[in-house]
């Protein structure tokens, strides 16, 4: 018999799919909703406790009256204002550890969360091991494939995101032609999206005449259980806002957030999503 | 004796600069003047020919007629839609190169602008060569000096721009506390600067409580006669606008427009402006 799963949730379409996921496949599950990350409320169709980052003591004690023995991170971490947070007293043990941890990037501070549970005796669990259905595969996951021009942007945005990833910086680009046209740094892929439509049309696509890729990756600071990188149906219809072309992931290394409703809008609006292979 | 200098101008405040500085140094001053990049009406002070980026037969006639033997390229040059290029003789023989140049990049577009004119038997000059009174020194150009923490966080931002910069994407990042604020790719610094403004409070600084810090380099990819880092009175006053605490450029290999009214601006808003020595 497995245990319950607990699920620390912060911002995104992430984490209730996980939930969701995993109650389909019959486990119980228990979220532990991030005050100031999580801001929607899916949360109260399951059982629950809010806590915010500095309350680690809190949310020891719900998870382990839940009888839930792995755990797993999932969506976006907000930082927050270290002097305004709310403390107990495992919170003010440890909060040193978090706010060096938050000073050296977004993926120390999810690795020091992480560490914090583990260190209690929890045992972490990725994404992928909670729910493989949401990992991204290889090809078109739609009728839409890239091109041979569309492969050349997708070499340099890994080559890019890549890069910043090393320096753990953003796990997005954007290229059209050669050209970086944006980079993701603590704005999120949304907003860095979005911003592509203020680029003179010289530089992009459009809704008529698509040009150029979103390219989203594992940071290699990352490691696949704190923030492997997420699409959904929203990242699809924004990028083909811009006048995007598609959108590339990792194989295996991304997570897509209701495949079916990807693939659809993705056809509907002409776009690729495709999974490719890692390089040998 | 020495010849006129024949000025490729973009857009921005730099190629202004550099003619007015050139032409205090007693140096007469032709302007070739970039349509669709240069949209300001400063040329009319000097002696100029509108040019578009197809024509260069029509630049090389202009500055020869000028008696212009040296050139320089500055200011920010827009890509066009080449589609849409208008072309002379010149330029119809030129532009496969050009077109390809600009797949591959800004600063490729920008050399293979500048091999056009020392093909053609022109001699290529730096900006630094022609106006070293802009080019960036070292320590604080104000009164203000960074403490130790935005040191690390200047550490940080040269390490971002110097790997983003390796691939062609950009030449300034933010950096607050360790959190990567905002990159640069194809929107240029100004949007780059202006968006950290829309990031939450507790990731940034505000006006009053200045935070993290601006920091824009040379890539390795570029030379410097085609593209130094620039940043003049209004970078300085948008840096101010979203509660960075101060620029940083490398010593001797950034431009600046106007240093006195830089310094004294950076010191009336309270932030640092600083030339740091390259590493050893």
């Amino acid at each position: 018999m497995t245990t319950a799963l607990g699920i620390i949730a912060g911002g995104g379409d992430l984490p209730r799919a996980v939930a969701t996921v995993a109650r389909e496949a019959g486990r119980e599950v228990f979220v532990v909703a991030l005050r100031g990350s999580l801001t929607e409320d899916w949360v109260v169709e399951f059982r629950h406790e809010w806590v915010s980052l500095g309350e680690p003591g809190r949310a020891f004690k719900a998870l382990k009256a839940a009888g839930a023995t792995d755990i797993l991170l999932a969506g976006r971490v907000e930082r927050p204002k270290f002097s305004e947070l709310k403390l107990d007293a495992k919170g003010v043990m440890v909060l040193p550890k978090v706010v060096a941890a938050a000073r050296r990037g977004d993926d120390a501070l999810l690795r020091a969360l992480v560490a914090l549970f583990e260190h209690e005796g929890f045992r972490a669990l990725g994404v992928a091991e909670a729910a493989p259905g949401l990992v991204s595969g290889e090809g078109p996951l739609g009728r839409i494939a890239p091109t041979d021009d569309h492969k050349a942007d997708i070499a340099r945005g890994f080559a890019i995101v890549r890069a910043l990833g090393a320096l753990d910086v953003g796990q997005a680009a954007a290229v059209c032609e050669g050209l970086a046209l944006a980079v993701e740094a603590a704005e999120g892929t949304d907003a860095m999206i979005a911003r592509i439509g203020s680029l003179r049309e010289a530089l992009r696509g459009t809704a008529a005449k698509k040009r150029g890729v979103l390219v989203k990756a594992l940071k290699p600071t990352q490691d696949a259980k704190t923030d492997m990188p997420v699409i959904g149906v929203a990242t699809v219809r924004n990028a083909g806002a811009v006048g995007l072309a598609g959108i590339a992931l990792e194989a295996g290394k991304a997570l897509i957030v209701d495949k079916r409703a990807v693939a659809a809008e993705a056809d509907r609006l002409g776009l690729f999503v495709a999974g490719m292979a890692p390089e040998p």
